[in-house]
């Protein structure tokens, strides 16, 4: 809200997500700032298990989208984008604390899961409580902006997930219906995150709907990869065990391609696994991914959302923050491709 | 917000809390109507899911206290008092939706609760949502007050909800920690739904203040009640199993005073059964508990909190909203006349 827009830069453009991260460096160093002060917002017998939640190495993607979609340089560390970041990761490890729950997490992040730490009981309340110290921190906004963004989309990441839930062991689950769960479960966030950047760094409403557009198909396109990445699993370069989502019941688009594609005996066997919520012994080696075609459809559906996300940006090329939003589509890109294609990639 | 102040006026007084529920019936027909209104903000795949938790036959006690503490008649029926009641009322619904996974209960209200419904995981998420759609219908004030109240809250009723699960089956809880437990976990929402309607009618903020702290009163008395009802059961006459309060763990006024009063030999039976986690069937008359002193102590308790709202009215008994608010510390007192003592009562 605060702060005028950058006009025109030319920066050099970060190759990886480490050097992403670096950039925004010292905006990260005051959000860990923040969310350490948080701590004393919690009612005394509570701080410690806050402290546990909010203090985390975690990647803090969404902060970093509201930093790079309000960029006005490395040095600009804006206080109202902070806050905004704060809001968005405060809602997002609040739904991991609950996430951990449902699926019995014992670790994350080498550390013991909230759930595990605490007990589930207390794992739900705490999430609760993230949930509830998130909103307010939103109302503290001068208007009732980011308090309505943010809680609009909480409930919809909220609905993603018990439509997930709900369709578990289902293998009748539709396209449509996979990319509407992950759309709401995971695009839902990074749209709003990259929405109140724009809006925060006082950029143009034109270049806030642009970022919103953007964050949700990079939201879209991210939510892909990471299936991607759990369905080859650890051992990626020849046979292995398919991973937690099938264990979980979960259909990816991975999963559906591979169920599209595979041979009646062997797609019987997964979906009696998908259906027994059991990890499946099965070689699906990069070769035969790439021989079935279902690396490509999944690259595929990726690029077709990060082209969208860069789409979105064309009109706003002159602005600060749109090379380093370009560039975290390329970042994920070559994510993407080092993974499906590790040798290739080398 | 809107309205005016209501002056001085004489209405007959309610005898009993159906007659309180009759005199705010235009608030609450509306009210029902709002809760109605907001499935359809939900994701149409859980509407009926959150259809199922807002649609219920609870006793709306949160929203009658918004509607009394802002009294201006019967026939005014104001929206922001309406949104208000609303706002607390789904919060303290999603609260039952994540405390009834947490006692695995599967019935409450004569139907099944949402976690034996739709199963525990989705209860979680749908606790959220419901959570989530509070605070946005929250955020739809012209102001971030209400918002900015009801998350502080709710992460105060989370704290106290914590301390009560982390404090299970632990007979060292002093007489300071269960009022701080039940100061969060109940007076918080009572106190806040006061103080919103005293605002929200446009009533003064000294009165604002009182209505606060009459709230505050009324829910410690209140929980202390709700603490009696559970400790005396089904069958209070005579000889009865300890409530669904002994079985959880949970140590409550009535229960501490047993174990004060009790001798020895039955108290450490207690004890066990408390960290057993097991009902206990112990005879504890109402002539019993009469001679021990334990009626007597948990009804003083209950007074001293009922005296202490009234005298928060004291300076502004002129005020359309303050007879009624009197009058349900009266139908309280003899709630608690009529349970203890059903002999006497009748």
């Amino acid at each position: 809200m605060s702060g005028q827009p950058v006009p025109s830069a030319t920066y050099a453009q970060p190759r990886d997500l480490n050097e992403v991260f670096k950039r925004v460096g010292q905006q990260m160093t005051a959000l860990d700032r923040f969310m350490h002060e948080q701590v004393a917002s919690f009612e005394p017998e509570i701080r410690s298990m806050a402290a546990y939640c909010l203090e985390t190495s975690g990647k803090r993607l969404r902060p970093t989208l509201v930093f790079i979609s309000g960029w006005q340089g490395e040095t600009v560390v804006n206080p109202d984008l902070v806050r905004a970041a704060g809001v968005v990761e405060m809602v997002h490890l609040a739904t991991l604390v609950h996430d951990d729950i449902m699926d019995s997490a014992d670790i994350r992040r080498n550390r013991r899961t909230a759930a595990r730490e605490f007990g589930p009981d207390a794992a739900v309340l705490l999430g609760d409580a993230l949930f509830s110290q998130a909103l307010h921190i939103a109302s503290q906004f001068p208007t009732t902006e980011v308090c309505r963004l943010v809680s609009a989309s909480t409930r919809q990441v909220c609905s993603g997930e018990i439509m997930q839930t709900l369709r578990r062991r289902d293998t009748t689950v539709s396209m449509a219906d996979y990319y509407r769960v992950i759309d709401l479960k995971t695009a839902e966030l990074f749209r709003v995150s990259c929405l109140l950047g724009a809006r925060m760094a006082g950029y143009t409403p034109a270049f806030a709907t642009a970022a919103n557009d953007f964050g949700r198909h990079l939201g879209i396109a991210y939510q892909i990869y990471d299936d991607l990445v759990d369905f080859l699993g650890e051992e990626k370069n020849i046979g292995k065990t398919l991973g937690t989502d099938l264990a979980s019941g979960k259909l990816t688009l991975p999963l559906m391609l591979l169920l599209e594609k595979l041979p009646a005996a062997e797609r019987a066997e997964v979906i009696e696994a998908l259906h027994g919520g059991r990890p499946l012994p099965l070689a699906v080696s990069v070769e035969r991914m790439r021989a079935l075609g279902i690396a490509d459809g999944v690259v595929r559906a990726i690029e077709q959302e990060l082209s969208a996300a860069s789409a979105a940006l064309a009109p706003h090329a002159g602005l600060a923050p749109v090379p380093m939003m370009r560039q975290l589509c390329d970042v994920l890109r070559s994510q993407v491709t080092g993974l499906y294609a590790p040798s290739v990639a080398k």
